[in-house]
């Protein structure tokens, strides 16, 4: 199997239909946790037979979906998925030996599993069987959609994904902490997307004290990411947007012992405690990874937020800057103290983009990576 | 006259040729205060047979160029000119004067004079003496383009520009002062052009003693702009980059009676110095005026910058934003304090245009004027 197969090989129909694979795929954004986001699309004489989706963990997968749609149809058809059909038991059979039962002709892959130990199986599987597979069509695109996923395989660590919203004079709020609001309403918009796109949303005790957040999505069809309090002191109100855990569940993580009668009180109203030992952004994500998530959107002050940059839990920013002055001897800024003391130091952004939102500017970018992939790779 | 015109009556020729109109004006950029960038170009059976720009203040107007280059073919041509001709004599006789002597039969006009007590009297002389007139082709950018002179004549201030370079999490140094390089070349770069479109450069003596800038174009064939100083303490170093007064004049601005030796020394070096009663940005901006500029860029750190928008000294503001994180609970940001309590009270910009530099990404805009022009209008 040639896994560098340069892309002129491919035709203009497999990116239409990798693409159609990817919309699928979206469906589902924010609630496949800790399963990857997949679309699968089948063709026979040029005509869309069959096609489904991953719609969550514990559910079938976007193959089974498609070849149920397509029937008979599904033999010598042509199959594609963004994801490398998996080749292993678990609690679904694999997609491997249902393709090869249903007797497909071909499978167009976007991208291998990200799993370096068990990558490439799922392929070899299939063309033992004698079908045809094509692979890395739109690749990075499929990369893309689930880098959140990638990342926990590779790093065994959650996406850490800072989201901050400033002016063009780099304040988050005023000298007294008013930041209602920063953004026009288009960019707002955004950010709620953004939330049901991630498993989880962190603050800190500050934000919580200043602002009184929902951080919901603001759509009923939505999905709710997990609402995440870090607070060491559990000095916090006890009326607040969070702990009405209708909306959207809430945990709150803090330290060892603290304030048991609050702990108490916020148990009663459907908000889940832990502690954690030590109390810290590195920690939250070892705990969050545990619980399966795979994006978690921090959406802190900045002191929390420098915190997280230091500790490796952000590989992602995305900042929104408002066309606006506010001033402010005091007013804070979106990152705290790293300890740089030259401008050579400084975290320089990679994969950038910049778009447009409404009058406001998203600017979009990755922290590079020196540490190594956690997982062992295969001899 | 009809200075309405839609401009679904303008041809594509006239606005090529009003185009070229605005590159030969450009070629003066930075050396034509208190004068606007004015170009000409002439046009006889479908051929350029005469252009030619104003050079700066004392010298011919772009038309005069145009009609020595043209000679006889002028008689009965069409005359493209970003500017509505002047009809006072001045340092030069009346331009409306020399048209309707070399008997061109069209003059297509950018804008018309922004000084309302005059704009119009040009174009009226021409129509009087039988010459068709037409008005407005391409006139944003030719309005875009003169921005500052109109500014100066409406306002009677030179335009003010805050620029600033700051990194994606806002600050404009590390917490010790060290902010060399927070944007790459090409942006860098950029500054010096615009400094060499700029007849002033303002910094405070923070930025003197912290970064000893240059503030030149780093070209030796550019227009070098006015650098200045202000100083309440004149607390300076002895040795400058900016006492060295080949490179490009200095000029600082203090209070009265602030040490009188020192003053003396920086004389001997070629450096003027101006005590103002009171030492301020609007002060500083009058006196400017009164030299003849018409616009000003700000390079100073968030203190100078806040007290210069608060008093109206600033209208445009160009910010470079570089994809890096620096963090620092005690960096400095762009702005210092303009005593906004509230988010809503926030300053916002108009006219946007955001735009990419490199990695980097410049942002444009205006601060909303509520000031009326201070000229007399016309009854």
């Amino acid at each position: 199997m040639d896994k560098n197969q340069p892309s002129s090989t491919f035709t203009d129909v497999d990116r239409d239909m990798m693409q159609r694979c990817l919309s699928l795929a979206r469906k589902a954004l924010g609630r496949t946790a800790p399963n990857p986001l997949v679309g699968a699309v089948i063709v026979q004489d040029r005509q869309i037979v069959g096609e489904g989706f991953h719609p969550g963990a514990g559910q079938p997968h976007a193959e089974v979906f498609a070849l149920r749609a397509a029937g008979d149809r599904a033999q010598g058809a042509t199959i594609y998925v963004n994801l490398e059909p998996c080749n292993h038991y678990g609690r679904t059979p694999p997609c491997s030996e249902a393709l090869v039962a249903a007797q497909v002709a071909k499978v167009v892959v976007g991208m291998v599993d990200p799993d370096p130990r068990v990558s490439g199986g799922g392929i070899a599987r299939l063309q033992a069987a004698g079908i045809e597979v094509v692979v890395g069509v739109e690749e990075a695109d499929c990369r893309q959609l689930n880098e959140a996923f990638i990342h926990r395989i590779l790093y065994q660590q959650p996406l850490g994904i800072l989201k901050y919203a400033m002016t063009l004079d780099g304040k988050i709020a005023t000298n007294n902490g008013h930041s209602a609001w920063i953004t026009a309403e288009l960019a707002r918009n955004e950010v709620h997307q953004l939330r049901a796109a991630c498993d989880a949303v962190i603050i800190g005790g500050n934000t919580l004290r200043k602002d009184n957040p929902q951080l919901t999505t603001r759509q009923t069809d939505a999905p709710q990411p997990l609402r995440v309090v870090m607070s060491l002191s559990l000095d916090l109100p006890e009326q607040a947007y969070l702990w009405q855990t209708t909306a959207a569940p809430t945990l709150v993580l803090t330290t060892v012992g603290a304030k048991p009668d609050f702990q108490q009180r916020l148990l009663a109203k459907g908000v889940k405690v832990v502690e954690l030992a030590p109390l810290s952004p590195k920690e939250a994500m070892n705990y969050l990874y545990s619980l399966g998530l795979m994006s978690v959107l921090w959406e802190c002050g900045g002191t929390l937020a420098a915190s997280a940059i230091s500790q490796g839990a952000v590989q992602k920013v995305l900042a929104f800057i408002a066309p606006k002055i506010i001033g402010g001897s005091m007013a804070p800024s979106p990152v705290g103290e790293l300890g740089f003391t030259s401008m050579t130091q400084a975290i320089v952004l990679e994969r950038l983009r910049w778009r447009s939102v409404g009058d406001d500017c998203l600017v979009e970018g990755y922290i590079p990576i020196e540490q190594k992939p956690t997982i062992e790779l295969p001899q």
